[in-house]
Order: structure tokens, then C-alpha cells, then sequence
């Protein structure tokens, strides 16, 4: 007999004291990946995070080294070569918790208020995982997980995912025989309405930079005769774009592969007007392409973004020089359809081809950081999933999301192993990721643990639409 | 019978260690104008030179306070309502001695090495406007002292001469005395040949920011709809400029009192060509508009320059945000015959008008700081400096130099003194001022106070020209 949304809920309510202290373990850990000063903190997080795995789930976990000391953790369970497979990705890592002073509780020190928990992480993804995990559990304690699960979690989501990216060739093999790659690392718009994520897009950065000046020099003296780098750099960069903000570097909105009518009907779906834009971002939506539709630059069109800027004085007052050096940190987002790797290296050859020859020019940081993903509206998962969702929040019907953020490593996640993605979160503006007081909603919590179980054990009933 | 420069060198063998003595308790002061810690060290400076030029040229001294706090000196002689008078302008305090700790020596302790004093100060003003006090000391020794001089030293060029241009109006009674002002704050190209400082730029500049973003926001979230301030700004200042770099704020290029062939013709003959700037610049000389002369682009046309930008993330690698404010300081040389106040004007309202007006702009640290002032080639104080350096300089011919810097109060005085400036200095590159290790040539020094005494002699007996 299949297991009722209320017998979930029942296991929820009736462990929520001990889910409650091993999620807190599992936030305790400083598992910050972008700073090597937590690199044991790390180590310790992944070996907890394992050793959860082996006892809780009696999966099969390895600690799969990678290129960068941040280990990756592969687990499985036996299920039996005739059942279905199913991928899960998700990240141990965290953000930095800086600034501390911001924060009104200890961010390795779990704080329960308001019916949140507080902790870095404990949204983006340790807690977004640890639903997913208490959902397995459930079902093995139940008896009830009849497919093949490979749990495939990362500890540097937040620093680049390089060590993952170069560890998927090896991982192909194991990889391939999953049916659908699971993605828990998204949001919705309201805690009343589920959502799921159907498309992502692509990343890829650099830095530019001008000089080439003996020193920064006096701006009466060589004022009118030394190029000056800063001048230089602003005209370079506004000529990437024309009057319309429309990106000018040659080929930067080729290989797009455009929404469907049907995709942007329901993107348009999203109840966000330009005056609740501008609540939300402090402008109102005007940047990106003149005359060009809100939803299609918000999630469908490639982006050329200036990151930052610097050059010579930035303190008070007046300082009268012309600046040795001046740079930029520019970074696109790709659409569906393109190369990250192939817009990076236009973008870089059209900066090279632009550059004033009598100033020193550098390009550094390239970084090609995955491509965009999009899931099919008729894949039977998605289906599947708005239907589960719509029980979820009490009958009400999931928005479907084009998001114009990226999760690097999931396209080529999905190419490797030959998979389509399903990204389902339940993650919320206010839960202020990679912010002061990062918390999750327990109400959210819950309704993950609930999904994740149901739609697992639907997963392994279905018949095998691949 | 008129004193020869033997004699005044002589003067200056035979007390070498005297007035190293005192040279060194002057730069043993750090007055420091720009930073309010050491205020106390300032007025002990001013305190020690107003005992000094008592003392010594017995003249009457004032301090007169300023809206500032950083007191001027102005000190007087009674030499006869019937004789010409000399208005010298000078100041004593200098610039921040950071970074201390390139510093071979302490830079409030003088130290003299190969012929030169090191010291903060040494060069910039200290040095030269104690060689001055040392020719008139030497002159009031020999009763040669013919004529009223007028010094005037204020203790803020280094931050801005604000004190000093707002006292202005109440000392025009006293400065209207002037036939001549003297400045001692310029260089020459070379120690083998002296310099006559023609002209010098004007100066203004201002801070614009854009911002209005409520956060740096999250570039894949937001980016194509949120307006990036960062792309929005440097498309502003690109727009100042046109493909030849000629700037494009109307009105900029009017009011301009060109050289005339003969002052241009004078310029050209500074040794200098695009090799020999390369070496001293780092880059040749390509800034400024193309295709107009480099005299004219470093001497006699306004700048409008780029001192520094500021936006966003400038630390290693990729962080993909839209920056919640970007900003720039920038600072314009203005033409002889310009008013640095209109142009700033200008300047800023063309800046409202470029600036989206979805993104906040803001407009600061506005600041019109004198305007151009030039010499008359025809001046005969102009041509007795040139046979007197060429003297100084064992036969070779000065040179004239129509400078692009600026020293801010000069204009301004010689409209309050109705007089005409002849600015004639001994600084050289190598001196290294405003940065570590500055000093000043014992030469130079020595040549300086030569120039000074015979020049003071002379002046006083020509016939008043005015």
C-alpha cells in the first residue's frame, strides 16, 4: 500500500526532536570552502556527513578525492539492476559566515526562533540535503525504497565546483545509470505555492585589466599626454554594449535556444510587477535590453554584467592623479543553448581586439563555469512533481521557474550521465542565503521531507519512460 | 656697488653648517596639513618660522588665523613707501610620509647623502622657501635689503588652500602694495639648466556616484533587469569623451587664451621626445586628444581625467554580483583665460543630464580649486631671471615652461595683488616629492638662494615698470 502525505508528516512530527539535533550536528560544522583556513572543518563535515549516510541509510559511501582537496561523497544503495536509478545533487559546503557581527545568533550554533532555524546553511544546501537524506531514511526504516539511489554531494559548490567538474569523466560509468538527476538547491516564491525550477543558465567570468604606467602620476604634469587607464577602461567597456545595452560582442546571442510559447506563457506566470521589482531590488527592472520582454531577459537571454571596478583614488576628497591601472571583473550569464566556454573566449578575443595598444592589457580569472540546463514542460517528472507539490501547499498549483542563476556543475551533471534534471526547492527569498542570519523556514523543511519521500517512492513504482 | 654672486656664494660656504643646522630643525617638523593628528605639529612649525623670520630678517610677523584653523604667515619688512615691493608666496606644510617604511631614513630626521638632504619637506615647500629667507637674511645682513617684501607662507597647499583663499579679500589692502609675486614651488628639467615656470593649469574636479540598488544583488537573479550601476557609470564618463578623446561637455574648450606662436615656439624647445617620455611615463605619450600637438595637449589645453573608479567586488577571482553603487572621482585642469568654476559647472550638469534616471545619482566633493595663470614673455622681471639663471647655470640658457599642474592660490593672488607672477624653482624630478625618500640637490639649494639674493638686489633697484 502506498504511503500516505500524512503517514510522512506523522514520522516528521514524531522525530522532529532528534531531526532537529542532527541537523544541527550537520550546521555546526565550518564548512566553508572558499577559505583553506577551514579546510579541517570541511574534512570533518564530509566525514560526518558519510558516516550519517552509512549508519542512517546503510548506503555504500566512498569519499571520492578530487583535483582540489575538497572531497566529493558518492553513495548507493542495492537495490537491484532492474529498478529504476536516481541522482541526487547537492552540496555540504557552505558560504562564509562574515560579516559575524551581523548575525543575532552564533552561525555554527543551530537557534530555533519563530519557527526557523538559524545557522549558515541551514537553507543553502546542508538543509535543503538534509530533508532529502531524512526522506531516504524514512523510506528505508519503511522498507519502501525500491530504486536505486546514488547521492552525489559536493563540498565546493560555493568556490567554483572545479574539483567535482574534473572528477565526472571517472564517474560516467556509475553516473549513467541514473534515470532523472534530483536538484534541491532552488527556491519558490511564497511559502503558499511551490515551484519548480526549469531551466538555469550558464556562467563564465573574467578580469580585465589596463596599464602599463611607470607609477600613478600626477595629473597636472602628465595630464593631456599620458593615456590614462581609467579613461581607456570605461570607453572599452561601454563599447561592449550599444545605446539599446544590447551586448555588441560578435556571436554573444548565438546558439540561443529561445522558450517555447508555451515555457514563456508559463514564465510569465511569476506575480512580480515592476513595482514589486522595485521593492525588491531598490530600481525599478530596467537594466538588460531596451524593449526587451521582462521575463525573457530575467531568464532566457545571455547577460555581460561589470562586477566591479577599480582604479587609482577611492578615498575622500580629491586626489589628482592619473591611476598606473585600472580594472574590471565582467562576468555573463549564458543562455540555454550555448557554450559558456565559447562566449567567454569571444568575449575575451573582442576585449583583445578593442584594447588601446599603448596601454598594457591583461586578461585574467577566465573561468567557463558550466552551461545553461532546461527541463522539458511535458517530462513526465515535472508532471509528476506538480501534481505532488499541489498536495504539498494544500492545493495550491506550483509555479514553474526559469531562473536566471546558475548551478555549475548540473548541465554537465545531466551530460555525463545522460539525464534530464528535476530542481525542486524550498528555499525562500527571506531565508537570506549567503547573508547574515541565513535560516530555513521548519515549515518548509517539512513540506522538503514530504515531497522528497512521496515523489522517491512514485519514482520507483513508475514505469521506465526513458 | 652691487653684490656679486661670488660674494653671495661665499656667504653661503661660510655658513653651510648653520644653515644646514637650521634647514634641518625646519623639516624636523611634521606639519602635515591633510591629517588633523598633527595639527599640534603644524602650529609648532609655523610657530618656529614666525620666530625665525623675527629673529633673523627682523621683519614684523603675523599669524593670521583661518576659517581652517591652519594658520598663514605673513611677515613684512619697513623698507620705505617709495621703494617697489616683492609679494613671495610659499607654504610649510607637506605631505603625509607614508609609506614610512620605504624610507631609507626617517623623513622628519634630515639626513644628507650624495649631496643631498632627505627629508619630507626638503624639496616641496620647505627647501625652497628657506633658501628665499636665507638670501634675504644674507641681504638684511649686508644692509643690502632695498626694497619692502611681503611673505606669505600658508600651511594648507597640500590639502586644498581653502584658509588662504578665503583671507584673501581682507589682506588685498596689504597685497595691493605688490609689484611682482614671486614663487619658489617649480622645477627645472635638468641641473644643467635652469627654468622660468610661464604658466600653469587651473583646477576643479568632483566625485559622481550612481547607486540606488538595495544591496549588491545577485547577478543571475537580477541580472538583465536589474539596472547595473557599474555598466551604467562608466557608460556615463565614456560619454564625455568622443572617438578622438576630445572631451564633449559643451563649452568645455571656450574662454581659452591659446599661446601665441612665440610662447608655443618657446614650449617646443623642452627636450623631450615620445622615447624619453616612454622611459619616464611607462606609456608614450597617447593621452589627451588625438591629433592635437603635445605641447598643446600638456600645457595649454583643459584635461578632464579619470583619478579613480570604484564598484563592486575588486578581490581575486569571479563574484557574481550587479554592484549596489559605483563611483568616480574625477578632476579636470582648466585653460589659462578659464574660470575652473564654470567648468566644473559645466561638467556637472552634463552629468545630470547622461546620468538613467532610474538609478540615484549623486554629485560630491565639488571643488573649483584657482584658475590658469600665465606669465608675459615680454615681462621684463621675465628677462632679468633668464640672464640671472643663466648666470646661476654657468652660461646655459633657462628654459620656459608652461606647466600643466597647478598651484591652486597663485591665480587668485595675483588678481588680489593686481600683479604679475614670476614662479622660478629648482626642484628636480629626482626629488621624489609626495612620495618616499624626498630630497632636495644642496646644489640646487645653493643655486636657489644665489638666484634669490641677486634677484631680490636687482629687483630692488630697477626702474617700476607697472
Amino acid at each position: 500500500m502506498p504511503i500516505t502525505l500524512k503517514k510522512i508528516d506523522q514520522y516528521y512530527q514524531e522525530n522532529y526532536e532528534t531531526i532537529i539535533e542532527q541537523f544541527s550536528k550537520f550546521l555546526s560544522f565550518k564548512s566553508v570552502s572558499t577559505d583553506t583556513a577551514f579546510e579541517e572543518e570541511l574534512l570533518s563535515c564530509a566525514n560526518w556527513l558519510m558516516q550519517f549516510i552509512k549508519e542512517r541509510l546503510n548506503f555504500n559511501v566512498e569519499l571520492i578525492p578530487t583535483v582540489t582537496g575538497k572531497p566529493l561523497i558518492l553513495a548507493k544503495n542495492h537495490c537491484g539492476e532492474d529498478k529504476k536509478t536516481l541522482l541526487y545533487y547537492g552540496h555540504y559546503d557552505v558560504q562564509p559566515a562574515d560579516p559575524y557581527d551581523k548575525w543575532l545568533s552564533d552561525p555554527f550554533v543551530a537557534e530555533i526562533r519563530d519557527g526557523r532555524i538559524f545557522a549558515r546553511g541551514a537553507q543553502d544546501n546542508k538543509g535543503q540535503t538534509f530533508f532529502v537524506l531524512k526522506a531516504l531514511e524514512f523510506l528505508v526504516q519503511q522498507n519502501s525504497l525500491n530504486c536505486n539511489i546514488i547521492l552525489l554531494i559536493e563540498g565546493e559548490e560555493e568556490c567554483g565546483s572545479v574539483g567535482i567538474e574534473k572528477a565526472l569523466p571517472e564517474l560516467k560509468t556509475t553516473l549513467e545509470a541514473a534515470d532523472l538527476l534530483l536538484v534541491c538547491d532552488t527556491g519558490t516564491l511564497s511559502p503558499l505555492q511551490g515551484a519548480i525550477t526549469m531551466g538555469l543558465r550558464g556562467i563564465c567570468g573574467l578580469t580585465v585589466s589596463l596599464g602599463g604606467l611607470r607609477c600613478d602620476l600626477h595629473s597636472g604634469v602628465h595630464g593631456g599626454v599620458a593615456p590614462n587607464p581609467a579613461i581607456e577602461l570605461v570607453r572599452l567597456l561601454a563599447s561592449l554594449y550599444d545605446t539599446n545595452l544590447r551586448v555588441k560582442v560578435p556571436g554573444f546571442y548565438d546558439d540561443i535556444i529561445a522558450p517555447t510559447e508555451e515555457e514563456l506563457a508559463e514564465a510569465k506566470k511569476a506575480p512580480i510587477t515592476d513595482e514589486l521589482y522595485k521593492q525588491i531590488a531598490g530600481a525599478p527592472p530596467m537594466g538588460g535590453e531596451k524593449g526587451k520582454d521582462f521575463h525573457l531577459r530575467r531568464s532566457f537571454l545571455p547577460t555581460l554584467e561589470i562586477n566591479g571596478l577599480s582604479s587609482g583614488y577611492q578615498g575622500p576628497g580629491m586626489k589628482t592623479i592619473i591611476p598606473q591601472e585600472a580594472f574590471a571583473k565582467l562576468s555573463c550569464r549564458t543562455a540555454f543553448g550555448q557554450s559558456s566556454k565559447k562566449i567567454i573566449e569571444r568575449l575575451e578575443s573582442t576585449i583583445k581586439e578593442m584594447a588601446p595598444d599603448y596601454l598594457e592589457l591583461k586578461i585574467t580569472d577566465v573561468e567557463a563555469g558550466g552551461d545553461g540546463v532546461r527541463a522539458r514542460l511535458d517530462s513526465p517528472h515535472v508532471q509528476k512533481a506538480k501534481q505532488l507539490l499541489k498536495q504539498v501547499y494544500n492545493g495550491a498549483d506550483p509555479i514553474l521557474i526559469w531562473e536566471g542563476a546558475s548551478i555549475p556543475v548540473v548541465s554537465n551533471l545531466c551530460k555525463t550521465a545522460d539525464t534530464e534534471p528535476l530542481m525542486v526547492g524550498f528555499g525562500l527569498e527571506e531565508d537570506n542565503i549567503h547573508a547574515p542570519n541565513e535560516s530555513f523556514s521548519l515549515e518548509q523543511f517539512r513540506r522538503g521531507l514530504i515531497f522528497t519521500a512521496k515523489f522517491v517512492e512514485d519514482f520507483a513504482s513508475e514505469q521506465d519512460n526513458s
